[in-house]
């Protein structure tokens, strides 16, 4: 049975929403869950909500919370003892396996950083989301850990994204696309063009560097398909199951995305409003789909976004995260747990590093060997 | 009555299209159409569609295209003979009053700065395009043509967007938001803070620098109301009239949002196919709404997208823009050419100087003045 250490404190209704959350997520998984927070609200929560003996509830007293204002690092480094902060204590020490918090998301991922560590070859994590397309889901990564990454960074999350994929999505062989502002060479930022120089060498078709002549292996040795750059209009079509980007734009999307999907259900809601009863009944059925995509948009709905790269579950949810977003999350972060997504992880970057490592650096016999093999 | 002069060879479906969509603004406004490209092709197809004869569209043969291929700086140099380079020569010359073209949209920008010329004071034009919102409308501007500009140039499109934002939508004092990954103020990229730090001396309430101790006259000296950062989904809730962004994070916002819009679109007319009789006539009515918001997101859709700070009127329009968009490009580079948006983006940019100048550069006695009248 996996054990899930909850902070308390981070919802924008916590603790309220933490606690009834889990109290259904006990109720209906078979999990543990150590509920990190001020102890005396936690018992009354419990309590109120009749579940003060449930016997897979384990309260934890924080003396600190960690506020949305709160700067990251500082935050991690000074608040030892928030309830953000002994979660990722209580995985890092073997007493949970999971870690999950609606708080301040820079402080999780500094949590991340600085108490789980990075997965060995990982320069930086990276927060990952899927939403919808039209014939399933593209993860797309980074939603905001990271706002000026290197090239590098962007090249690694494209493994990452491509192993979350694989194991979460099931996707045999992920086609990865770069997010950028049109598929044509000469388009994008500095940022973008010398990424798409490095993961270029992940295939034949598009490779740009001379010194990867024999760009047959850089396919054969890669466990995805590298499609190029894609627009934004590709993460929704259906047509690339993994999107990479840094975390100032992945960020702008999925809130810009959240937006259109809330104008669309006022626009439809207008138009309900000014229909006849008959219409109205089939406008009604309409409404489906449409919370269904904003659900999707919204990536805390649905059980929290992980962080990847970090040595040990982690899961971000929303700050306005309802109970049932934190049932979900439990449930998700369970799964997580029993996957081996961290090895699996730890392997692929291992495997792929000749896409960042500099060129000189892959010795002509490794360059020509298959190294498709698990290092 | 306005000339415009049409590049009739950018648009996927050229000459086609802009024929047909000129033929149908002739003869559904006072306006009178050059229409450039080549001319056998384009006496075909006025012949084809009975319109050889009209009266108000001149055809003016170009021996050359740019394709969306060409680097757009060397395309605007080496094809002077282009039709699109033709329709900017004609602007400049006085013969046009306004240049639209559906095609490549770099060479379109470039065309901009190399034969209109920016407006004085402006650093680099930029594409601004019209959102919906739950309200009302919301100029979103850069949407492609500087994927890496500096924070003064962001100031001044917050200039030029609140102009565009007052002229076209009618708004008396903007409200202009930058766009960033947070409202809080260590959140965002180098770039957005930075810009947040000159854009902030326009009010009292957040200004960060100290040398605008005098802050009450930043506002009193600001045709517009700078709200901070803002989030992608305050793009559509209405609180915010104007957005301003780097042009690589416009351009994938607004398609993401085009994406976004398609999954909804996909995921309605599943729903309609599995549902009765009753409910697919409910559902008939519910295309409406999101058919309307495609559009909007479409910029070509609804007249073109004006490029902003360029000596003329220039309007971008969709690759894909049907003989409907077309059609109103015509439409609404008429009613641009009759205002006095440029004359106005003028006296707004010398206004608001004291926003990206250098603080010393800045006279005391010139700070404590009220600058409000225009220069």
């Amino acid at each position: 049975m996996p054990r899930i250490a909850v902070d308390a404190m981070g919802a924008d209704g916590a603790p309220r929403v933490e606690v009834e959350g889990v109290i259904a997520a006990v109720r209906s998984e078979q999990t543990f869950v150590i509920l990190v927070g001020d102890e005396a609200r936690l018992r009354h929560e419990l309590k109120e909500l009749g579940a003060l003996g449930e016997a897979n509830i384990e309260v934890r007293h924080a003396p600190e919370v960690i506020t949305m204002d709160d700067a990251p690092s500082i935050a991690v480094k000074q608040k030892k003892k928030s309830s953000m902060r002994m979660c990722f204590d209580l995985v890092k020490a073997g007493e949970a396996d999971a870690a999950i918090s609606a708080g301040n998301s820079g402080a999780m991922m500094a949590c991340g950083l600085f108490v789980l560590g990075r997965l060995p070859g990982v320069e930086r994590p990276a927060i990952v989301t899927s939403l919808p397309t039209q014939s399933g889901e593209c993860a797309l990564l980074d939603m905001g850990a990271n706002v000026d990454p290197k090239p590098a960074t962007l090249a690694q999350w494209a493994v990452l994204g491509s192993v979350y994929a694989r194991m979460l999505h099931g996707k045999a062989r992920p086609r990865v696309g770069l997010l950028s502002n049109g598929s044509e060479e000469h388009k994008g930022t500095v940022l973008t063009r010398e990424t798409h120089r490095l993961l270029a060498r992940a295939t034949t078709a598009t490779a740009l560097d001379a010194s990867t002549a024999s760009t047959s292996e850089g396919r054969d040795r890669c466990d995805f398909e590298y499609v190029g750059c894609v627009e934004g209009r590709d993460v929704f079509r259906g047509d690339v199951d993994v999107v990479v980007t840094d975390g100032f734009t992945g960020n702008v999307v999925l809130k810009s995305v959240e937006g259109a999907a809330e104008v669309i259900m006022a626009m439809v809601r207008e138009e309900i409003g000014r229909a006849g009863p008959l219409a109205r009944l089939g406008a009604a059925l309409m409404m489906k789909p449409l919370r269904h995509l904003k659900r999707r948009t919204d990536y805390a709905e649905y059980g929290g976004a992980p962080l990847l790269g970090v040595d040990g579950v982690a899961l971000i949810c929303h700050g306005g995260s309802n109970a049932r977003a934190i049932k979900n999350a439990v449930r998700v972060a369970g799964q997580f747990a029993q996957s081996h997504l961290g090895d699996e992880s730890t392997a692929a970057v291992a495997r792929h590093a000749f896409l960042w490592e500099t060129v000189a650096a892959v010795p002509a016999a490794q360059a020509s060997s298959k190294a498709g093999a698990t290092s």
